[in-house]
């Protein structure tokens, strides 16, 4: 079912390995089919320890056996790998990721920091694919040469997006509202103070409302060749965070530009599948919208991990008195909306040909000794 | 600042003392200066138990002395009191308190039975005390002598239409989004297990949406003397139930049919005030809405209990890019929710002059030997 | 590893199926290599409904498919099984276990009711599969032909005496201090109210100090040929419902009766390894012990599922200024305490030759049409 | 029933007045008979800002207002103040107190710094106030004029030792075996993350266990004259975080000297009364040991706030098979444990004449323009 091993793995490095979406990274590259991870790397300075020395590791499952002895290294331009993932908090990553495109390494990021530029796909494969054709343009734009930028969306972005899109699709999109109900991890490590959210709700968190406005209209929009085209959607966000450990929950209100019954709506969503060759990826799913008929699902502890992580769970299809539908939905916010995002984003990149296998910064040192 | 005490006070009952609800208002009974609690029942035969013996106490404040040895009783109408609180679980509030207006006693009533009866006030004070004055008509259609019922709203309404009730007065209303996440203790005792909402969210309160649209529109519409007409507000609500002790917050979304900035928004809000007829009653706030400049609150854990919790906290009022204004709303479900709702409507009812002192049952008795 | 798969799977029956611990039952055999689940019953009649039907499941993993066509049958004595789980509540477990047994199934139970009997094993593999010798004397006791009855402990015993298990053989146990911190699914479902446990602590837990007083004295004890011989070891416990989902974690003081340095209790817990025998059964583990090094380990979240929730973890093994180790464990209660208890305890039956293929009763009834 | 209020209101400062600790004690002194809060400090500059602007306010109490408009300043010697309250962070509250006390200020510390220092009281009114007895020689060993310090005990010791207190005088104490589970507020703020807290405990608080086998020890022991003389009891200590916001509880068995039946020490613990004399100071209860009868209490949500939060609430008084007694108690971590227990040491230092009005800073300088 999926796309055969390739004959040679590429080599992976992650920025950021350390934080809480890193430490997803790392985890799910613990044993995948195509990428070998070989650098993990960090902003602070880890002095020579190794991964297992040097993270506070969060997840159940243990460090992957190849990650415990890597060194951490720095934001370091010479790391041996073919590609790498950025997990750097955003008051860092947007210099760092364009250094390392660069020098070359292709940069497969969940910052939010280029999220937005002109020139750089913000890509969910099964919504738009298509965007990866700017590429090129942005090489050409920055100079780079073999390197280049590609990011994922906010993590509460991520599960409303995907669930459009068989809407949009569809029926069109004209108006959507949403309200969010968010897991306490989207914050990362240390974040929130457990004082702070202990049986209560924060009605706030920052910057998140802008970006769950403005992303889903470039996620959802055309590259027409030179820019991105805006979807044009009227958009309004409220978003808390809650006492959940994983997932965000969405309240839902939409409205279509074309009559559609609720069956019809379901049956969209229901039926959503990606074509065979994304469905190839190792992270893909055929079917990456799940639809609950139960009328209390979805549930951030109950329904998180659909499909892996990588599914949105869609609840409640009803009729909205003022738009046209209501439904709640949930996805995982480390998953499907960081860590497995990114990695999608690159197992599409390599079955495109945007990764290249590197030579060694030893061997190109070896091969090349006057560059640089 | 309150109105004078009252010569003689009101023997005030409570239905359904037991519940969470009722818990409540025996509390907030407990030294009030113008009800005396005389009666405590319930539903289920308590066989002849005191209060404290048969109370599965939830409140931080020990059982008022006052109540703790009154003998339980059943729904009997034949109580020693001048008016019942009905704090009664729907299953059997429809008919009891018909019951309990038909034998004579006002009923001011918390359950949702008869909220949208045609000839029952559901009543706000700061809100709609004029619609008191479908009380005659009431007792007329069902041929009540001096009892009647009047009814507070759902507890997820009571905080959204106070807040409201400015903003339609200064701007007028014609769209209201608004999504809840609601305390487990507005599902009464044992209520939400513990194993559905520990570290989760429940995406579904049953018939609480139904409720949310349907209630605001008496609330905010006018009793035109023989009937209720409805404020014609478009309205759609999400609700959903988060791992909070007590206080619902909404998030709300709201079309002006008048164009206002935000500040004129914030001072309408702020501005509120109640008149000095109403601002008298023991319960009543001066300014019943309290706005906060955090970007971060209101906060159930924090804010909860503002104005005794008889305050609707409002705060993060900001542009909707879809209708007019963003806000987030909290309220205390039991207080302003419910007990509190309850006890401020039988303050009004009392210096209205809908209360009266009804001889003691025993006394009827000897007084009029061959009634009934 | 494990045993090879039997040539003939036993057919079991879950009483009690829909229960919380009925449903890691039902969800533990949906794959089971030596098992298939064929019946599925309840005390309380579902007249006619299937599984998927009448159960309000819990668990991440599915429904097994096998499980969720299987009529709820009653506590019906023709079952076509060839043994029993019981998850019985215990208001019903005590006569029906003995109504099973006594029409000849095997009842592998996890109910209070007959653990301490005098002729009924309360059995830990890996702590007292020598207690199994009790069973001939109980079936010549009480008339049973082919059916008997084997318990497992109370789910904050399990884990306790799992980790006490290699030092009373190491250097033997004279006292042992224990105050627990019970996760909120040992008590079932709905249990425990959200309004009770949400940011509280409950120091009580009907029952379970005096089960846990008197449990380990049996475990740890010897089955003499006629009756079981206690441990002799001082005990005391105290038990607390703390807000987490699944875990019981133990705070434990241990009094040795050989003097033993920190390094070698460590030893002894760590280097704990069942038999080859023992350890070939597809619910064990070779090495059921898990000691973690962190000072801050075990946590339940985050250690529950060790050994897919069949170890012991343990952590802080420390001197005691009082007695001579403290030390803290977990164990999952719902696994290693209940479900994956009774299932091992299946399965150490089976090899050992203590489960019978039956006929189906209608087989039965066919070949032996005048019998009953 | 409490003293009358002083002629001259004493000065007080608060050191490290942002803090958790730091902002009961401000909200405490909000409106104090005996004290008013003159000046608040931290070790960090606040630049010039007032405490309004400076702290992040945690408690649901408002800010006093005579503490709104107060500038933070560092930790300077020329504070305008009567005494200072410490509650600064370990890491600087050691040289910080002794040279407040060095400059003639009264410290009464809620840090662990100095809680042991040989010529230091731990003070608990209720249980050792002759250990006041011990501040000359302090001044004399270190050479302090007017200044001293002294100390309260940690949070989770002061519930423990209080409810010993009755226990040691009427029956002697041999051996206490404690497990404590204690509030996230503990641990201030942000401290405990909430992805390590949330539907979790972690068994391990940094020197916890220790400080409850030391402090103990002081304070039942005696000062004779020249130093302190440990209470010789054998005490083990278990110590875990779980997610409450407020109150310690500890599951307690006690091995006492004396034979004492259950009902002699559930009457020593509810008998239990200060004097007249310490009964008068503000902050101090009459009786300070609450007991309860039923049998799930105490409880951390439901009972912290007993007696102000300067009660410990004891429960569950039941024979302990290993020693004597086994009990639960509960305490406020925030007040009794720490604000709380600093400002009962201050009440009872002024009504034993420890504190003096000294002059302003700025008088002083006026009048001695050549000291230091």
């Amino acid at each position: 079912m999926h796309a055969k091993p390739p004959e040679k793995k590429w080599k992976a490095g992650v920025l950021g390995a350390t934080g809480v979406v890193g430490q997803r990274l790392v985890q799910m590259l613990g044993n995948h089919p195509w990428f070998d991870l070989t650098e993990v790397a960090a902003s602070e300075r880890s002095s020579g320890r190794t991964y297992a020395e040097a993270v506070r590791w969060h997840l159940d499952a243990p460090i992957p056996d190849a990650a415990r002895g890597l060194v951490v290294k720095g934001l370091d331009l010479s790391l041996d790998c073919d590609f790498v993932f950025s997990a750097l908090d955003s008051s860092v990553a947007g210099t760092a990721e364009e250094d390392f495109a660069r020098a070359g390494y292709p940069v497969v990021s969940n910052s939010r920091n280029h999220r937005m530029d002109p020139d750089v796909p913000l890509l969910i494969p099964e919504v738009n694919a298509a965007h990866l054709d700017a590429i090129p343009l942005q090489q050409k734009n920055r100079g780079y040469d073999t390197g280049f930028i590609v990011t994922n969306p906010n993590c509460s972005t991520a599960g409303l997006v995907l669930v459009l899109k068989p809407l949009v699709d569809a029926f069109g999109l004209e108006k959507i509202f949403v309200v969010t109900l968010q897991a306490i991890s989207g914050a990362g490590y240390p974040g929130v103070a457990s004082l702070d959210i202990q049986g209560n709700v924060v009605p706030f968190i920052s910057g998140e409302e802008e970006k769950m406005e403005a992303e889903p209209q470039k996620l959802l929009g055309k590259w027409d060749g030179s820019r991105f085209v805006d979807a044009g959607i009227g958009l309004s966000a409220h978003c808390n965070r809650v006492p959940v450990i994983d997932g965000h929950l969405e309240c839902v209100s939409i409205g279509l530009k074309k009559i559609a019954s609720l069956d019809e709506v379901r049956e969209a969503l229901r039926n959503f599948e990606v074509d065979a060759d994304l469905a190839s990826l190792p992270t893909a799913l055929r079917n990456p919208i799940v639809v609950l008929d139960e009328e209390n699902r979805p549930q951030p502890r109950r329904d998180v991990n659909a499909g892996n992580g990588m599914a949105a769970v869609v609840g409640r299809v009803r009729e909205c008195p003022l738009l046209d539908v209501k439904l709640t939905l949930l996805s995982h916010n480390l998953v499907r909306g960081a860590a497995g995002a990114a990695l999608l984003n690159a197992e599409l990149l390599a079955v495109r040909g945007f990764l290249k296998h590197r030579r060694a910064p030893s061997e190109s040192r070896l091969a090349e000794p006057v560059s640089r």
